[in-house]
């Protein structure tokens, strides 16, 4: 069994993004254990006054969850052709604390946007992100999410097939990438 | 005599950026007025649910101070090889409302860190967001600030005299900037 | 009269971005002289050892045509998620030699791309590198085009309505950039 | 042992980021087996035209020294703060042809700089658009050397400690980065 903590990278209450990943555990192997991470909201803007004597609770339940988890997904919407503030507050977050939550910990990234774009450079800047922190981004396969108004019925549900289909192959490509960075630990850090 | 509008992308009491901004007056030409903006701490988490009725009390009074100044300059810090969630996070808020507060404005960019690399990555991410919400940024010149711990003294006061001459040259070369922009409205959207 | 040279970023014979410039000068004001630089093949792949005793004579054909034009229009490709090799070796040699180029020249960017995504990275990345140059590039309109294959008919003419709406706005919106930025020379260089 | 195709983005003859390549074999584990590739320059320019019937033969050797290698390290300077042409025209080309060179294939990135600046925006474009071909990429150590001019001897010899350190960290870790990505191929394709 592998756990994976998903994360919508939105707080609006009916984001795209965080229904996409809602769709996932039921399209996902039964060896992949999805929990939707659901309380970003509460992660406060980062400062380092913040640290200290140490990281407010809800960060610091973010930080558990996230190094909890045998592996991270993330669902991100694209503001201004680049990545949210809010993605990139937690982000700033998880990449502090002893241990560092996201360091050598195997990381999906997909997205899905009502526009035309697909997330295109969202996800590229949080790829980059990411690996400054660390982390081991999966690299294949990418899921660009487009017109999301009309991948989902009137109930939230993910129905359009190819989409499913998609989101389906990229959670077991996901599962093994787990398992392939699993294997041995050996990130150093930047020089 | 131009307004401008002066805002340091980190949270922390004792920020370098926030430092650098305030010692932008006394390098200024007399016809720029400087105020450094301090309330970014209020401007909570973006989200679209929160834009109804209206914004946030402190997303307005950014907004308005953005929209009355003849222009604007952030300093930015890096995090994470990328811009900080509290800075992007603020250009998320700017990019909505009616009108759009950014648009057409003229904003100049910096960036300091107490690092080697000098908030090159985050510079460029924040140029090209800015500039998909219309506003105008200034090309060059481009200030780039390094060690930041060198810069100041146990005041924090601006005393390392090759950073006071860049940052005077640099918002010299803003006013002219923002004269060069307001000759005429010639911004159209995204096709 | 503004004289615009347009560079398309591919070298293949059939380039829909060479077509979409071809297009251009039908679209624009009488105003705009527009020319089509066709000899972006004969500029050979950068190497410091090339510039002595001076540049290749593509090269310095190049750069005369580009220091002659009072504005210049790059459409581009993307490949890879990113800016085509030949784009970018075409500005490696622009920002050499004195003067330079491109230095405070008017730069329009646009893409066209056959696929889905509008090569909106490879002009990110194209704004940021002339940028970088001491380009003035134009913040907006941004013109991103796809779905090539359907814009032009078999003889390659550029026949979609709306493209050739967009692409008419955009010239227009260009020409008032190059007057708003020969107003007055402002730029310093990097800090 | 691991053979390792070791690729330097500068075409200069007095390159500093071919001399750290060549630096390597001395610092490498005796189980990596590291040749540096000195035929960038015959790559030509990319266009599809010249796909037909085959591509040119300089390409042709170069995808298969890719493709033969267990792994590859490139090392980038950077130009206008972003990729060399030199080295995107280079990905541009190792991206087509059946099968792709690069697709599942490990690499490592590094980059030195006469500059202050460290090739931070260079390695992090090189990053992406390896990643979007289907390379595996290290993700850490990252290797961002400066002053260039300071690491060498008089006959090009990397003799800076700090770097070398560096330099055979990296190395280590790359040995062990192959091996990891050896152990299943997982790659899928965008979607």
């Amino acid at each position: 069994m592998l756990s994976v903590l998903a994360i919508g990278g939105s707080l609006r209450r009916d984001s795209f993004n965080r229904r996409v990943l809602q769709a996932a555990p039921a399209l996902a192997l039964p060896a992949l254990q999805i929990s939707v991470y659901d309380d970003l909201a509460s992660v406060t803007l980062f400062s380092e006054d913040l640290e200290v004597p140490r990281a407010p609770a809800a960060v610091e339940r973010l930080r558990h969850a996230v190094a909890s988890a045998d592996g991270v997904v993330i669902a991100t919407p694209e503001y201004n052709q680049s990545l949210p503030g809010v993605v990139k507050n937690m982000i700033d977050w998880l990449s502090r604390g002893e241990p560092v939550a996201v360091e050598d910990k195997p990381v999906g990234i997909l997205g899905v946007t009502p526009g035309a774009w697909g997330t295109r450079i969202a996800q590229s800047q949080l790829r980059h992100a990411l690996t400054a922190c660390g982390a081991i981004v999966m690299p294949m396969p990418q899921l660009y999410l487009r017109s999301a108004a009309e991948l989902f019925d009137a109930d939230g549900q993910l129905i359009d097939a190819r989409t499913r289909d998609s989101l389906a192959a990229f959670l077991a490509a996901f599962a093994a990438w787990v398992h392939k960075v699993r294997g041995t630990a050996i990130q150093g850090r930047s020089a």
